[in-house]
């Protein structure tokens, strides 16, 4: 397994080698090309991935069939459609790679017998899934209260890379704004 | 302490007397009147909230004064400005009373002591935590995709009571529309 889990799991809880292979044993490997569709809208959603190297998009598509992204999820994020994976009805989005992008896989099954097996792994999944609320949270007030200069600035702020790495559709789509708004943005007008 | 916190933990986990007493004293209960604050933006944010009885607002002001309400929370929900709890910095968000209301309080600290104290606390707030990521993920996705007419159904559909309790200014700033708008909601048109 990749020690960029370890590394990354590390950072909240410290573990013994056995640990880890323990959780290793939980996860499985897998590549996508650039535009592979990782779990589309209506199918069953299989397992929660952790990004080793890429970049995805959660995306839903609307009955106009205008592209709305959700999440953008790159290295050391962890993404699913949360609904359908952890109450296991189909997925009312998709998840698709806008890079080649290299994950780790974890099942609903697999998740449940991480925790019940290595306690300080619950713990790990709470603080990462606090940090989930908070993001979401801010997310949410952003759309509330702030203009789409706005969310394009706080955007920038948190994620810098992420401009040079996603199109400009694509940012446009994540801030819910026309692409020649973002456009008059991206010039300061 | 009260029964309900018991009831509800155990929808998800089974308690013994001797964990719901180790339980309880990590809480304390308060009891606030309608209009009251539990904190007010700028300050920090000591606990996190279980709903007993009444409903709260968490609210955002932006610099035009204006109010945005971020979430409502009624019995059995729980509550709080989660970046100020978790991360303790300042609040960027107020939560208020919108009826008279008890909570169960919990710091920092006793949330810590609760799940270094009792694994199955933290797999219980695991669940939490992950259904709160699954209503943001749901929340955001309404923003990107629905008409304000939409997320008023959907609101509705989600949360009926909600309607008899609300305002329907505090509605509308849920929603992110305006007074006028959501009366054209309520009429049909």
């Amino acid at each position: 397994m990749v020690p960029q889990l370890r590394e990354h799991i590390e950072r909240i809880v410290p573990l013994t080698d056995d640990e880890f292979v323990f959780i290793s044993s939980c996860f499985t490997s897998a590549r996508y090309r650039k535009h592979d569709f990782l779990f589309r809208e209506g199918e069953k959603v299989a397992h929660c991935y952790f990004v080793v190297s890429g970049l995805l998009k959660l995306v839903y598509t609307d009955d106009n069939g205008m592209e709305h992204i959700v999440a953008f999820a790159m290295e050391d994020w962890w993404e699913s459609d949360f609904q359908a994976f952890f109450t296991q009805v189909r997925a009312t989005m998709s998840l698709q790679c806008m890079e080649d992008t290299e994950v780790l896989c974890i099942t609903l099954a697999d998740y449940q017998h991480m925790c019940a097996g290595l306690a300080k792994m619950e713990h790990f999944l709470l603080m990462k899934a606090n940090a989930g609320n908070i993001a979401a949270q801010q997310r949410i007030l952003s759309f509330l209260t702030s203009s789409a200069k706005q969310r394009y600035e706080q955007l920038l702020k948190r994620y810098p890379t992420l401009l040079q790495r996603v199109p400009k559709t694509h940012l446009a789509s994540y801030l819910g704004v026309s692409r020649e708004t973002l456009s008059r943005l991206y010039r300061g007008n």
